[in-house]
């Protein structure tokens, strides 16, 4: 049964526009039929602890004499890593705070990104090599490609180096600009696009849950 | 009296390069005098929460009707702010970990950019406007300008777009390239190397220190 591992990361369950679309996408992959499962990790709501000892960056044949681990540590990167490793479609919400991710991602991505577990350092296999993976990029102005800000968005740059070329995963965006038009005065003007941003996320999500789920190639 | 303040963020409380940069230049605003003074925050140590709520990345007039905030929370936001402001001089140690910054530093920077505040909104100051700031990127590999990977170093860039760009701090970055040297086969050859560049940023620190902390002007 094909299983998806839906994780958010947006501080703001209420109200969140990345929260909203990766839920869209998660409702048309159970629609898909009831075989399709959905693993949901909430980064804001129960967040991981920051890494807590840099020697969990690499694997456990590859760390120094002098670098110890606390257990329960190792089991939560065990943890994260299979679940990672064994979902058949990657779904993640990042919306753009400050120009990047929010804590909560970037400390799942450091848990995750293992040279010798899920990154090859000297002949290890690439266990995510070609798993698709969705991500919600929620970004308050327009950051679209020639706009003045689009080469200030590091949170796209930074997922897109450690899914695409380090974890070796094949990985689509799914960017909703304009997210702070409501907000901000000087984006007032661009509510309309804002909105028509969101539905084209929604059936952008739409779309891709039924590409990765199987169901467009009538698998089920 | 001048003040630094003195902000850490690698995992690697031993062994870190960052960490050893940012003592020498804190060392060395130390000697200028003992009325140079620095309070010294260690946010891997110390970790910061993860942001508890998006609310939090605005001031308390621009929060909408629909959004509260924890007293606590609040309290600390407005501990870290009053530290940053009230600094003379700002040093932070920001290794790079997965092609961006620790999570521990990134929440930092979540609780301090905050519009209304410490950001421009809608007509109000801009309390970190040239303020000086030293920013340490111990880096594994050779991320220097022409260099294939130069444009993967997503936590300058992100760092230059917050403190610079959008805090209009007076920023300064001592890089460290090829801290792995030592550690992955492929880089064994840039040893040499890695320790000329932990020797120059060595310098650049005691140079900064002085040139920050008013000594090279005669002013103390």
């Amino acid at each position: 049964m094909p299983q998806l591992l839906h994780l958010d990361s947006s501080a703001d369950p209420a109200r969140s526009i990345s929260r909203q679309v990766t839920a869209r996408f998660s409702d048309s992959w159970h629609a898909i039929g009831t075989d399709h499962s959905v693993i949901h990790r909430d980064l804001h709501l129960n967040p991981l602890p920051h890494l807590p000892t840099s020697a969990l960056h690499w694997a456990p044949h590859l760390r120094t004499s002098e670098e110890s681990v606390d257990a329960a540590a190792e089991a939560l990167q065990t943890e994260l890593i299979e679940e990672l490793i064994s979902a058949d479609v990657v779904l993640i919400g990042a919306p753009m705070y400050n120009w990047s991710i929010p804590s909560t991602l970037k400390a799942w991505i450091d848990y995750v990104h293992v040279p010798g577990v899920t990154v090859p350092f000297d002949g290890d296999t690439a266990p995510l090599v070609g798993k698709p993976a969705v991500v919600v990029t929620s970004r308050g102005n327009d950051y679209t490609p020639g706009t003045d800000a689009a080469s200030t968005d590091h949170a796209t740059a930074q997922l897109r180096q450690v899914l695409e070329f380090a974890l070796g995963m094949d990985v689509r965006f799914v960017p909703v600009d304009l997210t702070l038009a409501p907000r901000v005065p000087a984006l007032a003007s661009r509510i309309p696009q804002a909105r028509a941003n969101l539905e084209a996320a929604y059936s952008a999500a739409d779309e891709l849950a039924l590409l990765l789920g199987g169901s467009s190639a009538g698998q089920e």
